[in-house]
């Protein structure tokens, strides 16, 4: 299944992605969140979708779009997870993941407006194939971390570089401004990604390609973050990791360069969808 | 008001202090969570005790206290924001907050035990003030800050120094980890704290006095850091933030010193009342 949200921010319905359009399914009466997660929902999902498939009504073209998931607990990121991303920052190779956090506070819908923070010099952009947690997730082994797992989804992770490098750490405080998490078009259940270590994931600025990569470039496959994270911190159903990005960011280059207003961002993962951002100026 | 929840983790109820003891509550049907805080729920619980003062019933003793406030959106640490704690642990005065995040999934109540993590070799303990976020804050002033803090707590920043130190970065991956963030036992609404910077705080291990700091001793004040988090993420009613940790801390001994099962640690601030946490080995 493909999951969507659909309408006002903090107000979106359940949606779902059939034969390309997506269809209103608000009358099951939840969200995408820890609960739904928690207690089932996406068999439920596909029950009531089964069951009602003829009488669904496509939502009008132009509606905003929500992340496809709910506000979750948290959203725990990895850092210099591409080889080629870490050459371009000129971090070492990682020993282990890099790990930060998100605060939940950033998410946002993937057509969103991404807002340049107030006294921001420095806003990049960074396409990530994001884990969605399906199950509670502590101390999982890597063998089993995938039945922990829901399903996959595009994520911005936008990162304004002053803030995060150069402000007396940590990564964290450059990482939770508001809307720095574009997420989505859809959630994609596992079991429509056939291999999740072989997708492409590209970003543009100004239709320029600045990010082509492929997840077949992880230094840490999935099921290891999973189970690495997992033993630092319980993972609740509807929490997000993002598995870090390629190389192509605005800090790699020479010179660098960094969102202004007026940029348009695209971004998308095969089988995963597209998203497309507008830059603009911070205001109250 | 001192604001109390007891009961089974995550089915906690809501109670006050009153002439020093815990009086239920519940009957408002409602939780110290963000819709109270954003929906003037002090001011209706104010009500609600002074109506029904004469009619409440004390909670049973021995009845386990959970975390006073309910899971938040998050909790924003700030790390050392005390001149001495600066000096213990061999970093230089920050010239700006170090900020850092802890996962919600640690939070715990002021008697529950610090579970050690699995595979942990330096479980620390870290006495700090906490303050809870009355209202949605972004950009604040820091002459307005005030007006966004609902009250204070007390709580332990459990920290695994090697998770936090010597895996690879960042903090947050020895900060989050379950039973990581026992708070309370109350959250003291502003108002009957006199005077916040200027408020003794201590922590013994075994009895031994390792922490004896006072708030006086602050690098950054709560108003500033309350506007200087803001600037990177917004903070939503409920939210906590730690306001970091006097000298004292086990990382900063020499021989450096760890918990251990069976160690009991004490803490307490001053008109913020005290809790006790018995350390136990991990188990899943």
């Amino acid at each position: 299944m493909k999951l969507i949200r659909f309408g006002e921010l903090n107000k979106e319905k359940a949606a779902v992605l059939l034969d390309g359009k997506v269809y209103d399914v608000s009358a099951i009466n939840e969200d995408y969140n820890e609960q739904f997660f928690e207690t089932g929902g996406l068999e439920r999902l596909k029950a009531f979708v089964e069951k009602n498939r003829a009488s669904l009504v496509e939502v009008p073209a132009g509606v905003r779009l929500g992340s496809p998931v709910a506000r979750p607990s948290k959203i725990v990121c990895i850092g210099l997870n591409y080889a080629d991303h870490a050459k371009e920052t000129g971090a070492a190779l990682p020993p282990e993941p890099v790990v930060f956090m998100k605060s939940t506070t950033a998410l946002c819908g993937p057509q969103d407006n991404i807002m340049i923070p107030r006294n921001s010099v420095k806003t990049d952009w960074e396409v990530e194939l994001a884990v969605v947690i399906g199950k509670k997730a502590s101390y999982v082994d890597e063998a089993e971390a995938l039945d922990y797992v829901a399903g996959y989804t595009l994520h911005n992770d936008v990162s304004e570089r002053e803030f995060q490098i150069e402000r007396n750490g940590t990564w964290d405080k450059g990482k939770g401004c508001d809307t720095f998490a574009p997420m989505g078009p859809w959630l994609v259940t596992k079991d429509e990604v056939a291999d999740v270590d072989s997708l492409r994931l590209w970003l543009t600025v100004n239709d320029v390609k600045m990010q082509d990569g492929n997840t077949s470039n992880f230094i840490f496959k999935i099921p290891f973050l999973v189970s690495y994270v997992s033993q630092f911190m319980t993972l609740l159903p509807g929490d997000v990791i993002s598995t870090g990005t390629p190389a192509g960011v605005g800090l790699g280059m020479n010179p660098q360069v960094y969102l202004k207003a007026g940029d348009v961002v695209k971004l998308g993962i095969d089988g995963l969808g597209e998203a497309e951002q507008k830059v603009v100026a911070w205001k109250k």
